[in-house]
């Protein structure tokens, strides 16, 4: 994944973005509507309008390209996590703010990219770095949920397993209701919070933490 | 997909299965563990230990064969559901079995066909029967919601669409996860009660009314 400025085969993008950028769009396009497998590099490189010379400048292959996506879906959120675990404020209003973050991130972009985490090429070690980052992002929720509840790690697994589904459950519900409203993302932290039976959280609590810790998502 | 008495073109087969049943669990086998776009037919056939024309005879093509195994996730659920709006308990309680019932048939089977949920391939048209069936199930989970709190379809929707989208997360863990442990359902009934506000439901009460519906889950 090179990043030196060198010049489009087909002329600068109109867009704005950066040239990886435009290879990232293109693929979360063409890997959501027609399917990772369906999508050689050379429609990949037309998508985003360059050489496939061109792509192969700032990835590797295919694979590289789906996993620099996938990681854009997980490490903001990790970042956030590590920001609020060890913050000053109530567990709860914590939980409440990375739940919060963590739906909107999945929400965030074009295209529902978070779709791709059920592709069985993830299987494959190639995206061993995905997977290590989501399950960094698993642990920061377990550990928060022990915290509040006064359990163990193991202990702890059911109710944070359930909440983290909760959250991710909004890239089943984007395939199927199309754009969710931006109530979402509270709503499935006040959620989260029922679940785990702990007291509600102001939403405008909840939102000055996540403002505070000043972490931007990803706009297009 | 006719069901005569064909003999099949490789002998009978070993498993006990119906010959469509067999071709089902290849599909679900090939198509969780290298895709549906990358299964071929004669792939799909082998796997299943057939002729092409065998299968053929049992199926359109492939676009049937996935529109089957993708029913088969959600009709049980939709009988169920039928069956326990208008029962006399509760209404926490019949969301209770709901939830759990929805659950374990989504953990149910050797495969996670719930995956397939999230290929592009699905906004084909082919597939309307499985959304249709899926919205209904839908529709009897804001209905129940919408009794236990008084509130009409709209005003429903979003409490009821986060307790669905708890319930198919599930598909999302078991990717991640592995195999969930029994205990995952009643828990996953237990967080969505949670979620609408609503008093707890012994598990011993809420299994009971599974029962007694007697609805039976695909065993393989």
């Amino acid at each position: 994944m090179a990043k030196l400025g060198r010049p489009r085969a087909k002329g600068p993008s109109e867009s704005g973005r950066s040239t990886e950028e435009d290879i990232l769009l293109a693929a979360a396009k063409l890997f959501t509507e027609i399917g990772y497998g369906s999508t050689s590099t050379h429609r990949l490189a037309d998508e985003a309008g360059l050489s496939q010379a061109t792509m192969y400048h700032y990835f590797a292959g295919k694979k590289d390209v789906l996993l620099a996506l996938l990681l854009e879906t997980v490490r903001p959120s990790v970042t956030f996590a590590q920001a609020v675990v060890p913050r000053p404020e109530p567990t709860a209003a914590r939980i409440w703010a990375l739940c919060a973050y963590d739906a909107r991130l999945l929400l965030s972009g074009r295209h529902n990219v978070g779709a791709l985490y059920l592709v069985p090429e993830l299987s494959d070690d190639h995206f061993t770095p995905f997977h290590a980052e989501r399950k960094k992002l698993y642990i920061a929720y377990r550990k928060l949920v022990g915290e509040a509840l006064g359990l163990g790690a193991r202990e702890a697994h059911p109710l944070a397993s359930a909440a983290f589904g909760l959250v991710e459950s909004v890239i089943l519900r984007r395939r199927t209701e199309g754009r969710l409203p931006q109530s979402t993302p509270p709503l499935i932290a006040d959620s989260a919070l029922r679940i785990l039976g702990l007291d509600p959280v102001t939403h405008s609590a909840g939102d000055a933490l996540v403002e505070e810790i000043g972490a931007e998502l990803p706009v297009d």
